[in-house]
């Protein structure tokens, strides 16, 4: 009756969707899914809103859109595929295509042959050799039932002390969920910044400061040593070099790592990262396996290196790719550009491609961009500030990286720069996209287009800037210069960096009082958000000043210390 | 003291921009700029804005972000122009390089002579010749004066009739404001649908819904013969071939034309779209004059079609190119997209790109997807539906259009689009995209990506569908086939399309009860969205029926009437 046999090994998101669409391109093709779990098809990027109680039953987490529940009947009859829950693969064959596994239930051993194999096995979260971490209480948050587990120990505990191991992206979405519950919250970091694989100092600070505003207790550059219990067990606290923290529930998070046992036992390559080897066609070594998904590396679209990023958005694009390949369509996929995005609170931190650290790394010539503004015209009451980054290599013009941060509509514009670096585009292409404007939905020059603007100034050497972290350290060093804030008195009664370099002169006397500044000396010009700044420093060339430069994103992206009005 | 004179015509918009631009990039240049009103440099786009009362006052919509107003004293001393303000340009010298002018106040007659001049003359409102148009309480919204002016007669008729004569953009967002504003709004409309040249109908529909659902009376397909006043000329009704409806405010927006009065008489090229023309230099025919903004025609950058549309954001950018130009800097501006969004109340409907209508009367061989979803994961309670028109060229899959509308973030996906069209994407791009992913965000799969795997189906054959509009045409001819509804009985008994041909027959039951389908008859299956209708066509196409298609965004998007359980 068939004349095509597929076995897919893990059912959450790449598996599903694999063997789903090799059933739509042939209807005839005989395909078995095997799981190890429960629980199929379900969205394990949706656990923290079922934690936080945004999602009032875990079984929506694993409904279609339309409130049908994917388990192993709903497979059967509606995409004919075969479906074995609670069972492990436990071995592959591949001399003679065949799968052994096992029944969880009833032990039973089972045998599945097959023409063409796809390995969708996931990551497992990296659960460090800390003392104590097998107490009650401490929980990683990898599965459905743990996610239930969590959710009913802070129901448990509400009001009391939870600890946070690893201010990653799942550490920070279940932060905010345990304090939707009513937990006091402490983050442990033992890296000097929160999102530190996310985004550069300056950006991931307003995650620090989102969090702090919640309420949540941070403990950033601290290592945990200990996991305390008391008598019968249960976590008691979370001990640090510094510190000690009481603990009622405890979340370990500081990563996760490909599933690749399988892949590895039957001699499939393991790339450098960890993750499972495949070509652009999502083939493993062997021509008859393939794999996607968090159990497999990626291909960096922009650099050509491997990377490892697991993203339930990548494992899904790759179950189809996977299901097109199997059935003979020749689709390539891409590869990734590193793109991540994460609420916290009321903030939303993202990028993509590279970070100006992984830039520097590489010893590429770039010109970063750092740009503050209203998401939309200043004027409309529910206007709110986002924090661009850009970063472009110099002097082609060629989209690197982007980030995006502030409590304002972020994904857009970052999603805008996963498009344009798609195409190898430069900030040249950016800046005359003719994206949808009116004043509910941007400014008329856009965030993004002011910051492709700014990035072209830099990259023409008709903006000169420095970063903030340049001028902390040329004040650091004692370096003399003038740092001249050309905002207005009100302004500077507000909010100001106190140092004895600061000089105020308002933009509109510049011109008027240009001699009260010395030619000879380093200017550099700042206002709030950096606009004025690089008027200033325009102006000061015109006049013959030789020696100036604005500071990007003026007062607001100041990431250090600041006199704040209270 | 100076090289280089320049003259700007045009104080809104683009020639604030253009201006600011050279005076950066050469700060000893001599620029002047003439402005026929008082105010410079405002945002004309949120003018409905300011009726509606979410800006409260004028002046913010001439301030910078920071707050500073931007008049002619802000001009000299920060930017170093000198500025004109009601001073009208009579006349343009080409010969001797001089523009003629007049001071309005004081009659006094003005000489600028330039080496380079700069044409942003902005639009007029079209004042058809309808009887009573110059009666008191009839307006247009063109300057801010007029706002003003629409404003204070509205606070004077607070809960009384208002009549706007234009469903376009500009009529629509005025009708939200003054509907905000407590009025009886009536929209009439002489073409059949509302934002005809934004969307197609089946978009379109749901801004009609969403004005019905805000108390808007429409009158659509009517075409105004009079507006009547009372004994004090004080306007009392608008009268259509059809109707009367009393109005104690009328707005008249049935579009704006380019205002070339200026460029025609001094002998420049004027375009079949009436707007002056220009090259990609955006020089006109004579190389020492630019035009920017609303008065100049625009390359279609998709099909190099001259188009006029006039857009805040693409004089702002062309303003930019046009100072980059005047200082040599030879920056091409390679067009638009015709992009265009609206808010309607809680709505948004956004288009980029060729409409179908476009496409159809272009004779491209195309394909189109309707594709309605959640703007994020449906278990997220603040998820919102959100509807998805792509249009692709068959079989290259390069993306021609989109349109998005529904209550979800709908811009993000447009804006996508727009990127993905500045660089000749097709779907095949679009559907690899590495888009941020997170649950607060976007679904795994994001609508977009979902869009363009829909696309890639039609054009490989493997999704055969109809639209909603053949399959209505198809009844209507009496013709007999299977409309096959595979959702729920719950979700049949809560919306359903009415119709003899309409069986139901569950998704999960389908290969059961397959016998019960004649294979000889055309079958057309459908879902609540479309996807459980795909994935019918693909099982009976598996079970050897040859002659079975699904039909668009399923039951949602069927915009003609259905029973919807009250």
């Amino acid at each position: 009756m068939s004349d095509h046999k597929i076995v897919v090994i893990g059912g959450v998101a790449c598996g599903p969707k694999a063997a789903a669409r090799i059933k739509r391109l042939n209807p005839k093709a005989d395909v078995t899914l095997i799981e190890k779990g429960e629980i199929l098809s379900y969205s394990g990027c949706g656990m923290p809103f079922y934690i936080s109680g945004e999602v009032h039953d875990h079984n929506e987490l694993m409904q279609t859109p339309v409130g049908v529940v994917r388990d192993s009947h709903f497979f059967k009859v509606v995409k004919d595929i075969n479906v074995y829950n609670r069972t492990v693969a436990e071995k592959i064959d591949r001399q003679n295509k065949i799968v052994h596994a096992l029944k969880i239930d009833t032990g039973e051993k089972l045998e599945f042959s097959y023409d063409d194999l796809v390995l969708a096995t996931g990551s497992e979260t990296v659960r460090p050799p800390i003392p104590g971490i097998d107490l009650k209480g401490v929980n990683i948050l990898s599965t459905i039932e743990d996610a239930r587990k969590i959710k009913e120990r802070v129901s448990k505990f509400k009001g009391k002390n939870a600890v946070i191991i690893g201010g990653g992206l799942i550490g920070i979405e279940v932060t905010e969920a345990f304090v939707k519950q009513g937990m006091n919250v402490t983050v442990i970091e033992k890296e000097d910044q929160l999102l530190k694989n996310l985004a550069d100092p300056e950006i991931s600070i307003h995650v620090r400061r989102e969090l702090m505003r919640n309420g949540v207790k941070l403990a950033i550059g601290q290592t945990v040593k200990e996991i305390k219990g008391d008598d019968s067990s249960e976590v008691s606290a979370v001990v640090t070099e510094q510190e000690t923290f009481p603990a009622d529930i405890v979340l370990v998070s500081i990563g996760v790592k490909p599933n690749v046992k399988l892949a590895q036992d039957c001699g499939l390559e393991i790339g450098i990262t960890g993750g499972i080897v495949t070509d652009e066609y999502l083939r493993t070594t062997d021509k008859n396996i393939y794999a996607g998904g968090d159990c497999a590396e990626n291909k960096n679209r922009l650099t050509n290196e491997v990377i490892y990023t697991p993203m339930g958005s990548t494992a899904n694009k790759q179950g189809r790719v996977i299901g097109d390949n199997i059935c003979r369509r020749n689709t390539k996929f891409p590869g990734v550009l590193g793109t991540a995005i994460c609420k916290v609170f009321d903030l939303t931190i993202a990028r993509t491609g590279l970070t100006e650290k992984q830039c520097r790394e590489k010893d590429i010539n770039y010109v970063t961009v750092l740009t503050p503004s209203p998401d939309k015209p200043h004027f409309l009451p529910d206007a709110k500030l986002i924090i661009i980054k850009l970063i472009a290599e110099n002097p082609s013009g060629k989209i690197l990286g982007c980030q995006v941060t502030g409590y304002g509509e972020a994904a857009k514009r970052l999603d805008i720069v996963v498009a344009a670096m798609s195409h190898n585009g430069t900030v040249f292409d950016l800046e005359n996209y003719d994206l949808a404007y009116a004043p509910p939905y941007s400014p008329a020059m856009d965030n993004i287009i002011v910051a492709a603007n700014i990035a072209e100034n830099k990259i023409t050497n008709t903006g000169m800037s420095c970063t903030p972290a340049q001028v902390k350290e040329q004040i650091e060093s004692g370096k003399d210069f003038i740092f001249l804030d050309v905002r207005s008195p009100q302004e500077y009664e507000m909010m100001r960096i106190e140092d004895e370099r600061v000089k105020l002169l308002p933009l509109g006397k510049l011109r008027e009082k240009i001699n009260e500044l010395p030619k000879e000396k380093e200017i550099i010009a700042f206002c709030k958000i950096s606009l004025r700044g690089y008027e200033a420093q325009r102006i000061l060339e015109g006049e013959g000043f030789t020696n100036v430069k604005y500071m990007d994103g003026g007062v607001v992206c100041w990431p250090y210390e600041k006199y704040v009005k209270a």
